[in-house]
């Protein structure tokens, strides 16, 4: 470690209006002055472990190897939740052992666990309601300055893991839900390109989403339908995505993470 | 190119809480670690390209040459139109073909145009909903890397433009619009200094903006007028504004972006 | 000064839609391209110079030395109000003398006081609009780049102060205020873990806050209580902050900046 331009991101729940995400800027900055720090999000709902995990998992896939990531939705601040640094394949995760670092560290494949426990690379005072600056924001820039993994922790033999949201298939019909709407009503599901082969799915898919059902073509680009019509987009992640072109498809079949889909073969 | 504290830009309509925005700067730091990135603004209104363009138009005179300005406010994505660089006689402009660079580019001065198709200096997978990411960053960071805009892609003659917002004249009322509200509701017009020096406005102006009717003091502070009385100022774009002492223009006069204002001598 | 890593640090009331933060970075990377900004907050809700104070104040003491902080909450701009230059114990802090500095000077401990004047090292044309474009980034930028206190302008004896909320003392009953609630809805009042030890509260504390009187558990860990259950805790500054264990106190006890809360000895 120890590179020039060496990137921390930060994720939290901390929104925008708080000195909270400065106040970990500051103590990283404090510790390793050259190190970048970029922001993805900081306006993940609070306490939401699964919206940080997927938004994360995402994010990261297109980071420089050994970017180290920092996310803080940590509702058992203070608890006896461990805090762990992930080394994986080509990066750093760190945060609370509650499910929050796991679907990044499977996606990139996880080498090492360790939790973080050794107070020489704290805060000199550790609150315990704020570990993300006592604790994660120095943990980070201390990796970033070259402290290997092992001396900021032991290793641990798993993390935790929270119940990611599964598919079933009854019938005919594959039935998954909703894991993520982004800001233009893009609806992400956890219905993959894989499963949609299987079925034999290609141009077109019956859908059924809360209470609509309709056809939905499977394009490429939004602009192969006329505006506000609904088009299918297997994402950058291979899931199965509802969209309009330019409009808000969470809007008009009132949808929302969690929310049940169903697809089935036009022709059934 | 390729200074050492090269500067990006990024305008988008993204908003702040899905991983869009951290996808491009990792796009960009992995392609030339150094680049310094920097916001302006992705709270623009989904798809709004005039107000993208005005945003980008004012924000950009206050950077330093040579600076690359990013703009992804891209309701086309997909569709057949260009990915355009421009080179102005100060910075460089990149975006879709779609008019959102074309008042930035025309106050700066254009110096070339350039098609940016070269997929080379794109991500290896480019996907049809996010050529921010997979075209736009890239190209941007290789431009910052010292790659001549020439390589990048074809030169064009010309680049689309919306039509910006008019004024006209009948008898003695000068009649424009609403281009730009701001968060503290001060009203930008598209009236500018030269309009009200021609018809010999200097100290107070008649203005009518939907239904209100005043005689607004123009001047060159806030502190000119009472706490909560109107003002007029002629901004740094040299653009009539209306402003509130403390107060909110935009609320009092229930104005919005598109609004008709009219204007005429105090003594007529 | 002219440290390689040297860092400016912004908080504003200006949002996040508008150019106008952008244009503040324009300038002072226009000046001294190296320097690491850091946002530590652009949603102080508009001409709130206490928030800011608080906020600034908090940040602040988590920055290394010689962090510079600047401030734009200004609401007296364009009149005869001052820019002040603050060199504390640790850091600079440039904004307007209208209070919104005085929190931080003072618990960083004030060296000297300047008013900022002089035109060199300020942008050539300085609106009456936004002198934290044109006059307090390039001071910042300046400093930052090695220009001493003493050539930005002269000397100053002292700076103005706004009225702190203060406590008073009833009978056994101690009255203070609101001070900030965050975006978790933490309450955080301006009674202090002196106010405390002087009153024999060590454990539990009879709280009335609004219309709500309870006996609130005095803690240091969220999880202390159940779920939802209230708890007091001393927070990093000292104060008495209100908490919901993952809820929102500032919901539940329908709290905002300014309210009164009293407090006593849960055994009188």
């Amino acid at each position: 470690m120890n590179q020039k331009n060496q990137i921390i991101t930060l994720t939290t729940d901390f929104g925008s209006s708080d000195p909270y995400v400065a106040e970990m800027k500051g103590v990283i900055l404090g510790i390793r002055p050259e190190t970048k720090i970029v922001d993805i999000t900081h306006q993940v709902e609070k306490f939401d472990i699964k919206k940080a995990g997927y938004i994360l998992a995402t994010a990261s896939s297109y980071f420089p190897e050994k970017t180290i990531h920092v996310v803080v939705v940590d509702p058992g601040v203070g608890t006896e939740r461990r805090v762990i640094l992930v080394q994986t394949e080509n990066s750093y995760l760190i945060g609370p052992d509650n499910g929050v670092l796991s679907l990044a560290a499977k996606n990139q494949g996880v080498k090492h666990i360790y939790s973080i426990e050794n107070s020489k690379f704290m805060r000199s005072e550790v609150s315990h309601t704020f570990h993300g600056r006592d604790i994660f924001a120095p943990a980070a820039a201390y990796l970033a300055k070259g402290t290997p993994p092992s001396k900021l922790g032991v290793r641990l033999s798993r993390m935790r893991t929270p119940n990611f949201a599964k598919t079933t298939k009854r019938k005919n019909v594959l039935i998954g839900e909703v894991i993520y709407v982004d800001s233009f009503g893009n609806i992400v599901t956890n219905l993959n390109k894989k499963d949609l082969k299987e079925m034999g799915i290609k141009k077109k898919v019956n859908l059924k989403i809360n209470n609509n059902e309709l056809q939905l073509k499977i394009g490429k680009a939004y602009a192969e339908v006329e505006i506000g019509q609904p088009l299918g987009i297997i994402g950058s992640h291979k899931f199965l995505e509802v969209s309009l072109n330019q409009g808000n498809a969470s809007k008009r079949f009132q949808t929302k993470v969690g929310d049940t889909v169903a697809i089935s073969h036009p022709e059934n």
